[in-house]
């Protein structure tokens, strides 16, 4: 499962991922695979390591199939290899969570018990204080923050993704009988690109930054 | 500005990348380092490509300092190279702005005036008919995709970084007079490490993912 013995350049993967919206339907990701790009996008950070994310991957093609109306006709739901469906899980932001995660880090000798209880205290302050709507808007961060990185450990590995909010959330959890505390953030479509992606401009630095606080 | 002389490993990058809290207080970033960083991390999609993203960046001593009280006194608001300040233009989502960046992509042969005026038209029905909690909520989404690919860049560099939600959302605002139409993200700090960062664990990829519609 580790990926020590390969190699990718950081620059080029940035410079050529781009949201692809063809793809090669006849090509296929194993589960290993796929198990392997979401462990590499689980190394990004976490309100409080809390590790919220919670995902719903769809290689089946009758699966896909169901997500095709949910996703408004977009083709790519059905031809790229895997959707994942990226969940939050809001009984993440808990002190049982906390606990379960830190006593990992505990018994793995990277924390002490006195660190782990001063965590958990923490979690149960800040995180028990915080209304639905907060918790909400963290989880698309954590989302946010997740998907990046696994877009990047798919094209490291030659595969091309596009992020999609277009879809509809009712009836996905519908379909699906997602659980009331699995909030939704995002999909990503992961495959072979089957055409070329369209290149796009983005507003310059200089036009969007200032500096030393002023606004 | 560009980058295509640099190369860095992107699987050192990932298993490398953690949130260092203990900075080098001597150790400088220039505004031309910090601006190629934010353009690599500006490579990151956002929603409709709307480029959504603001930053207020701060390196000077004494404007870091004005944040040492408002992020509750951690040091490393003081102590890191640069303090960066995401914020999320609410403004992003209007006809107004897709047509200033869809306009570009136009002159850069990259987009044909008619796909313009389709993307302009979907961005007027479907952000115009969005409430202002699920525009809060894509800025979160959006500025999550920003803030990985901002680290990973800096890590590529041999910086050190530290996401945080630690701080004063309405002291920061009072302080540096944050128009309204700018909602707070994250800040990141960057910056040389002066001590070890902390090794953590995260759950495993089969105990947060299900196959094909099983929840």
């Amino acid at each position: 499962m580790k990926t020590e013995n390969r190699t990718a350049d950081f620059y080029d993967i940035i410079r050529s991922r781009r949201s692809v919206r063809t793809y090669d339907s006849s090509a296929k990701m194993t589960e290993g695979e796929l198990k392997e790009i979401l462990e590499e996008a689980m190394l990004a950070p976490s309100g409080t390591n809390l590790n919220p994310w919670r995902f719903m991957v769809f290689t089946d093609p009758a699966e896909k199939a169901k997500l095709f109306p949910i996703a408004f006709g977009q083709q790519q739901v059905v031809d790229a290899s895997a959707i994942i469906v990226v969940l939050g899980d809001m009984n993440a932001y808990t002190v049982e969570n906390a606990n379960r995660i830190n006593q990992r880090a505990v018994d793995a000798g990277y924390m002490t018990d006195e660190v782990k209880d001063i965590i958990n205290n923490g979690v149960e302050n800040y995180y028990g204080s915080a209304n639905e709507q907060t918790k909400k808007e963290w989880q698309m961060l954590d989302g946010g923050l997740l998907a990046m990185q696994f877009m990047l450990a798919a094209k490291a590995r030659g595969y091309d993704t596009i992020p999609m909010l277009g879809y509809s959330i009712e009836q996905f959890r519908n379909e699906f009988n997602v659980p009331e505390n699995l909030v939704n953030i995002l999909m990503i479509a992961v495959g072979k690109a089957s055409g070329p992606a369209y290149p796009t401009v983005r507003l310059g630095v200089d036009e969007v930054t200032t500096w030393n606080g002023v606004v």
